[in-house]
């Protein structure tokens, strides 16, 4: 491998755990493994609470992964396997490489000088949230398709009242689940149609992936606030099954449909994290310290709490609301979406 | 709608289209809606040579459009409904809407003051490339699966060389409608999986996406230069047809596998940009200026011609070609994906 590639403590511990094999010596590899850990949990936010236990348990984890990769490459024996993956044997073929470890992710800080925690977004991508925003706009259903809508979304409602009844936080969070998902399937559709069309997208694409990224970072936040319960994993499963594949087939046959669907979805949205916020100021949810990750993403100040994130996710939604009903109202124009600018970066 | 929602020249226009229609006089019409046309040909960049005819036809069909729009809103008379679209009847329900052509997007511009033309990518998304990565890096296969993944890209190689011969700038415009595919499937496969299991995704999905939108963009880049035939736009939709399921069902079978194909697909793009470079060098294609989008999205420098603009493509598809094997070789080390932080803004 070439030196000027390799860089990220993670990405040289991989390699020294590697060559540990070769040496047998599992006391060094727990201590450099350890290290590796750590440095994980660096990187990844969720997992910063793991004990040391949960730390070597990782470790042996990837060791017995790393010794099961290594029998999967074409059965070499450890030593020369290894040995190729860390380096080449001979300079000659330098190019000639049978590991990439060496493309690091950059390295990122906060003002306060601190490393970036988070992978799943950068510096740039945070933003203060605009919570003045109108919450209570509605689009007024007048046509037939948008009555279906609209009626359509009022139903959804009722199981799940009934599921979570006022369990605000787990409703938001397997919610949120569902209402990353149009947003992918929308981006993801306009792209290949703009490559299918040789075509701009008039940054449509970038909106709608945009929201399904902001969607699932308010997913990333209540993680950290609650967790779910196996049969609650079960059904986000069962539900993004069908919702996807729904919402899929819903695009294809009517964009204007689908987008004015997530529009009053999003309404409803608005309604629960406004519940929310009644229960936790009248003492039912405890309105415990915001996480990290919240507090990096809309810039919350140090002591920021529960109820700021969920005013700054209310007024998420309600954008997306606007934006949703912005594209399906374009539509209703008889108008291709590219004909209309997107409101990229409309937080 | 609420006057501080509105904004956008084109939006106003849309407005005053509306209204116009009530005072029935066309002549205000067309002026109106040439200069929407027009605003529309500064968004978007693949527009800006529609002459002035081409401008009016556009006008025609948004205003037939409008109308049928018209139409569909629950056959209300014109004037009604067009005043409902523009401002509310009652300011009492001025949250109840029909119309949200006041989500305006946010005016950007560049450092010389000019208005920012591009909606598919932001002056925070452009780069300077980094044309000094090693180019000649190879992945030697040595698994069996490396090894079919890396025969299968060499024979698609055969067809493709017989269609396009050496007509590399086609052969460019078309493979990139692919090229920018296998981001897209496999941000959107980690995207969900992120949602279903409720952890993080190690910042692949962000990574994977930006590949897919930068592909795009290599493609709205040739665009300008060369214009695909009929018989080509009929390849494409059956190639992208094709291909999209392919890699799709590939993804979820063989992740590793996947990966590792895309990182000798890149290998080859990256042969025949050089090929390409050979053929500009050598006077058989012609050195035209770079198209505008280029000189915004990799900053080159105003007198940038073809040339600049096929290297710094180049440098991007040796940066794709990392992150996909080292994607790949994640896997090979048994890990998931969101174990290895992903090498997110790596160009």
């Amino acid at each position: 491998m070439i030196p000027s590639r390799v860089g990220g403590s993670m990405i040289l511990v991989r390699q020294l755990g590697l060559r540990m094999f070769s040496t047998s010596s599992s006391a060094v590899a727990v201590v450099r493994a350890v290290s590796g850990a750590q440095c994980n949990d660096l990187l990844f936010g969720s997992r910063s609470s793991a004990t040391s236990a949960g730390i070597v348990r990782f470790l042996r984890v990837r060791m017995e992964s790393t010794s099961a990769a290594t029998a999967s490459v074409g059965g070499k024996d450890d030593v020369s396997s290894k040995g190729q993956a860390s380096a080449p044997a001979n300079p000659s073929d330098s190019n000639q490489m049978t590991s990439y470890w060496g493309v690091a992710p950059r390295k990122l800080f906060k003002e306060d000088g601190s490393e970036w925690r988070w992978s799943c977004f950068r510096p740039w991508d945070t933003y203060m949230s605009d919570t003045t925003i109108d919450l209570t706009k509605h689009h007024a259903p007048t046509v037939f398709l948008d009555k279906i809508a609209y009626w359509m979304v009022k139903l959804l409602r009722v199981p799940t009242d009934i599921f979570f009844q006022r369990r605000y936080g787990c409703r938001a969070m397997m919610l949120e689940t569902v209402a990353a998902v149009p947003g992918m399937v929308g981006g993801m559709l306009l792209h290949l149609r703009s490559l299918r069309r040789f075509e701009h997208s008039g940054g449509w694409v970038r909106a709608l992936l945009e929201e399904a990224e902001n969607e699932r970072m308010h997913l990333m936040t209540f993680m950290e606030v609650t967790q779910p319960r196996w049969y609650e994993r079960a059904l986000v499963i069962a539900v993004q099954g069908i919702f996807f594949n729904a919402y899929f087939v819903g695009y294809l046959l009517s964009p204007k449909f689908a987008h004015r669907v997530v529009g009053y979805l999003e309404e409803e949205a608005i309604h629960s994290y406004t519940e929310f916020l009644k229960d936790i100021d009248n003492g039912n949810i405890e309105n415990v310290p915001a996480p990290m990750i919240a507090k990096d993403y809309w810039r919350l100040p140090p002591d920021a709490t529960l109820r700021d994130v969920v005013m700054v996710i209310r007024a998420d939604e309600a954008h997306h609301r606007d934006v949703n009903h912005f594209a399906s109202d374009v539509h209703y124009q008889g108008m291709d979406l590219k004909q209309a600018p997107a409101p990229v970066g409309y937080h």
